[in-house]
């Protein structure tokens, strides 16, 4: 098939090369590469497939795409695209999902062991010069719950249950899953939380699931709990949280994303008690991700081939993965 | 046997307690608890094995202890029991080394976990409210070389191969080890460390291992390297650290153990460029502590009944077990 890869000028990851091409096994299709919009327009006529930085796709439309069957993205949450009425009719949106998942589950266990080593507290202390012993635990039958059980959560939850936490998952149909000791719907969310220590958020941005760990719901959440999300800011009312860590009801908190990106400098968050902030980086391996992105790609153009249902095909009205668990 | 159980009036663990004896399956042996040391002093003549807490173990000498066959202190590093001439002739001093190894190779692999992640930045961006996105990589195939292979180093090696890191180990012995890719001895220090991503030292501090993370080979550590000291402060020089850091010729660092505890609020060691400080947290887990002080009390008895060498035997000329790795 005729391909192009068009890349974005200044995004914060590296290109799509013809090397991470080559790499990823895609020999058998017809390739170009680049940055610019009238480039790419110039031969759109003759494209098959778009992979492109997600945001850069909403410049190129509309155009004359007449070839157009697949248009793929560089990354997983795609509510930025949203509305999706720029997308021609007839061609299939595609995410990347799954590229993500290692990186992120280690990020997640990384802030797991954080919040049970109490380093929310050490940090301050260490700002404060001051030296406060105490005796924190591990992570041992400590009972995780992890909201959203794609491929980004059961990576989490894998990565907790080898090192001996209790995981239920949450996700949008109750079934069993090997990493979990349960697995309950969405509608179960209030009634889990009183007998959950750490609570990992990977829940994509929907209308279904703004606001759904709102103020009611994190209160409640047992006194010294703590809360990572690694989705998507807008699932977490950023306010209700702040003001639990801030109360010291909750014993610390890792976040990554947030309700407005970037925060800005008088941002309330950035001080709030016993709150980690990193700047949305938990989910990017800059030594496989285009690798890995291709090879994405390449296994949903193999479905299409076969006739089978693309894996990342992108459900625009539900705003996530149309096949996804 | 007739055992004592001497427990600290105000340390930062909690006493060993009936409950923990139980707990642990001693219910073979006469035992009595307490944190006086005149009432210790009243019944030592009929104790054959004193288990005492590291700190209160000195203030009991010298007495009048005709069947005490063995000491066993709450703690792996002894060195702040040197010179060891209070212990009466014939008698035997424990430690309690394996005590905190699942415990530190948590912490260890979360301060892995943190260097690899970037934290030290992040932590600094955050105190500055300036969000800088980056794309910090994984421990997948990263070189982790643990600088001592007793208990402790073994179970760091063996979470950070479950992790995917590639682990050379160093003990004063080279010889094989299943988590290892190579194991070397101590004299190959100096070669190892250019091909050192992460440098993780468990090492007890003795004659031989002070100072042994000097400025020359810390210098030989590849721009970027990380640093984690869980063992003793004294074996690293921290100055020499310190200026590595704060030069950028390191990319980070987290430590436990310093060269004086506590920290004093002027030490420099508090404001050093991407150093983590937390306050010699990483050893104990409250949870399990003083039930498996106790199981390891136990096994070295049953050891010595057997006529078997006991395995926490301490050499307190070499300042480390008799028999470690």
């Amino acid at each position: 098939m005729r391909i192009h890869v068009h890349n974005a000028v200044d995004g914060h990851l590296s290109p799509v090369t013809v090397a991470d091409w080559k790499e990823a096994g895609g020999d058998g299709h017809q390739v170009t590469f680049g940055d610019n919009v009238q480039a790419y327009r110039a031969i759109a006529a003759e494209v098959d497939v778009l992979l492109c930085a997600t945001l850069a796709m909403q410049p190129l439309f509309p155009l004359d795409a007449t070839r157009l069957k697949v248009v793929s993205c560089m990354s997983a949450g795609l509510e930025y695209l949203a509305p999706f009425n720029w997308l021609p009719p007839g061609v299939q949106l595609l995410n990347n999902s799954g590229v993500q998942s290692p990186k992120v589950a280690e990020y997640v266990l990384m802030a797991l062991l954080m919040l049970v080593n109490r380093m929310p507290e050490f940090a301050a202390l260490q700002q404060q010069r001051q030296w406060t012993r105490c005796a924190p635990g591990t992570l041992a039958g400590k009972r995780l719950t992890v909201l959203g059980l794609g491929s980004i959560g059961q990576a989490c939850a894998h990565k907790a249950r080898l090192n001996g936490m209790t995981v239920t998952g949450i996700r949008r149909s109750a079934a069993t899953h090997p990493d979990c000791v349960r697995v309950v719907g969405i509608d179960q969310l209030a009634e889990i939380l009183p007998a959950t220590d750490y609570l990992v958020a990977t829940l994509p941005m929907t209308d279904d699931t703004a606001g759904v760990l709102n103020a009611d719901v994190l209160a409640r959440l047992p006194g010294g709990a703590g809360v990572i999300n690694v989705g998507r800011g807008g699932v977490i009312d950023e306010k209700a949280l702040c003001a639990l860590l801030d109360s010291g009801h909750l014993g610390g908190a890792v976040l990554d994303v947030f309700d407005a990106e970037p925060l800005l400098p008088d941002s309330p968050v950035w001080t709030t008690r016993n709150l980690i902030v990193t700047p949305h980086v938990s989910a990017e391996d800059l030594d496989i991700y285009n690798v890995m992105t291709i090879r994405v790609l390449l296994d949903n153009l193999a479905a299409m081939a076969a006739g089978q249902p693309m894996p990342n095909a992108f459900d625009t009205a539900a705003g996530t993965r149309r096949h996804a668990a």
